[in-house]
């Protein structure tokens, strides 16, 4: 069995109606998420997950009291298991694990456990395409003090974000193109829709904001005339803060107002969960109708879609090679009848 | 201290008259340089390191019977350190070490110590800048067996090759030049010796001549006017196959045919030793008399002019970074004043 192990990193969620109370707690105690220095964040936090649980039991009653995000990453860390064997053999293929951030399997048990099966080589893929201070960054701090008390060591390496990554560009157009393939009348104006943030985060340097723009723009010239109408917006706003937009129910009241369908396309989201399953499909439909929107379309997450977990493989195969030997200019320097070089068969 | 430590590999050689032997046969013992399967590679290695012995004694007593290139590479060593300490600070620059591949400082006992030192990180640096499956290889494959029986784990990075690398070229162009400013008379040409290989290696796919000729063209263009009459050659041919050329002795010949002086620049080692202080400077020096070259200079190798040393750090930085996370484009993605990008501080 290989030494080296794939970390995927989401948010987590309830798994069952009262592990909302204390997701929730996790989330607004991560300083990531509220910036307030201890003990005021812990009381904070405490505060709002008690006022918010109400709401939240809510919403994952929709889906059975509790959140899908943890089979449907499952399954996308299986499928990338799967692929990564096909390519690089059983032996030397990695293992793939989840960590979620705020409920589940967290990272803490993870990284005991995979110290404990002799892991010497970790390779980090936060599943959020774009990166924010607020998710990837604050799950590959945690987890990179959680390998540090599990004897782990530092990655190998990791990828920070890939918002336009091919892969994962292929696979939202296709999910999108699905969806219109399934509409008559109308073309609908595409919502490329992404969670928000406070506007002050992203005044504070998040790239986030940036990288949502570069995917969105990425799959306006993947789908071509099919996007020829098309907005990025975002949804999911809690809180008294001012929030970056447009809002996606403003620009679905937009819509409305323009007499135009829509179809609603979650690019930030990689799976299935609460913001799309609830605040999409029922939230937001709700806003579609009411604001007289003649068809309301919501695209699939690319879960796991194969051209998504190609995409990943990809990048977990770029970051083992650069863990390796690589040339000063970083790829590989050589011609290729130079079979010697060490990145010619990816020995390295 | 830093839980990082970087491996400088380079060959080694005798440190005394009896250690000519041992350390001749660890060297035809590699197979990498012998290629024929155990027993048989052992048995020749101790043919060839009896027969050699004695001619190698006479090269070494020379140098006061042992070879300077273990003083050398230390002094190499302790600068590089020396600027890492001052770029990163104290706390989180990496120790530096070396590992002789046949003699001297070896991979088992430098990896052991590590490992005993709670050292989780290493980043591989061969001390050779043009990559050579009989050298950079060599080490870095005997290295990693020795850093995974110490349970060192896999290194966070290496770099194969940097026959371009900007901090070498300039500091052998400022050897090349010091040399020629202490000449008077007619220009010389300039001959960039590096040591030969048999052909067979080459034709086997050894990316090594391809790199020479990458280090000799990009000094011809930091020199300008300087290598006008310039010419790239092999030395230090052994055994009955057929090795590269042209070779230096021929270049010089050829050179007092035509009655111009020479000088020699070691382009492919980087510290002075027995192919540079007895070869070039006994042995070729007598070749240059008995063919009338006019003048016979030699350019030092670099060891650790500021430049070169400059030039290795930014590359331990760059694998140090590459280590941690990156955008999927590998280097980083985001615009300037999205100061939150992982790689904007180098925090990755």
């Amino acid at each position: 069995m290989s030494d080296t192990a794939v970390i995927l990193f989401n948010l987590g969620g309830p798994t069952a109606p009262d592990t909302v109370k204390p997701f929730l707690f996790n989330l607004f105690n991560d300083r990531a998420i509220i910036g307030a220095p201890q003990p005021v964040r812990w009381l904070l936090a405490r505060l709002i997950a008690g006022r918010r649980a109400p709401v939240a039991q809510d919403i994952y009653a929709h889906l059975g009291g509790k959140s899908p995000i943890h089979e449907e990453t499952d399954a996308q860390a299986a499928a990338l298991e799967a692929v990564l064997r096909d390519r690089l053999g059983p032996a030397s293929a990695p293992s793939v694990h989840v960590v979620m951030r705020y409920w589940g399997r967290r990272a803490e048990a993870v990284a005991r456990d995979l110290a404990q099966r002799g892991v010497r080589r970790t390779v980090l893929l936060p599943l959020y395409p774009q990166f924010s201070t607020t998710t990837s960054a604050s799950s590959v701090r945690e987890w990179n003090g959680a390998a540090a008390s599990a004897g782990l060591g530092p990655a190998a390496g990791g990828i920070c974000c890939y918002p336009v990554n091919a892969g994962f560009i292929a696979a939202m157009a296709d999910r999108i193109a699905e969806t219109l393939a399934g509409h008559d009348g109308d073309p609908p104006r595409i919502l490329f829709s992404a969670h928000g943030l406070p506007e002050k985060v992203i005044a504070a340097g998040d790239p986030y904001r940036w990288q949502v723009e570069r995917t969105a723009a990425a799959l306006v010239e993947a789908l071509g005339d099919a996007a020829a109408d098309s907005a990025n917006c975002y949804q999911s706003r809690v809180g008294p803060l001012k929030w970056i937009g447009p809002s996606t129910a403003d620009e679905i009241r937009r819509a409305g107002a323009a007499g135009k369908p829509v179809l609603v396309a979650p690019i930030a989201f990689v799976s299935e969960h609460s913001e799309t399953l609830v605040e999409l499909d029922i939230e937001y439909r709700k806003v579609a109708e009411d604001a007289g929107v003649p068809a309301y379309l919501r695209a699939p997450a690319v879960g796991t879609h194969p051209a998504f977990i190609a995409g990943l493989a990809d990048m977990v195969q770029t970051v083992l090679a650069r863990g390796g030997l690589e040339a000063e200019s970083g790829g590989r320097l050589c011609p290729a009848d130079r079979t010697g070089c060490p990145l010619a068969a990816g020995e390295a």
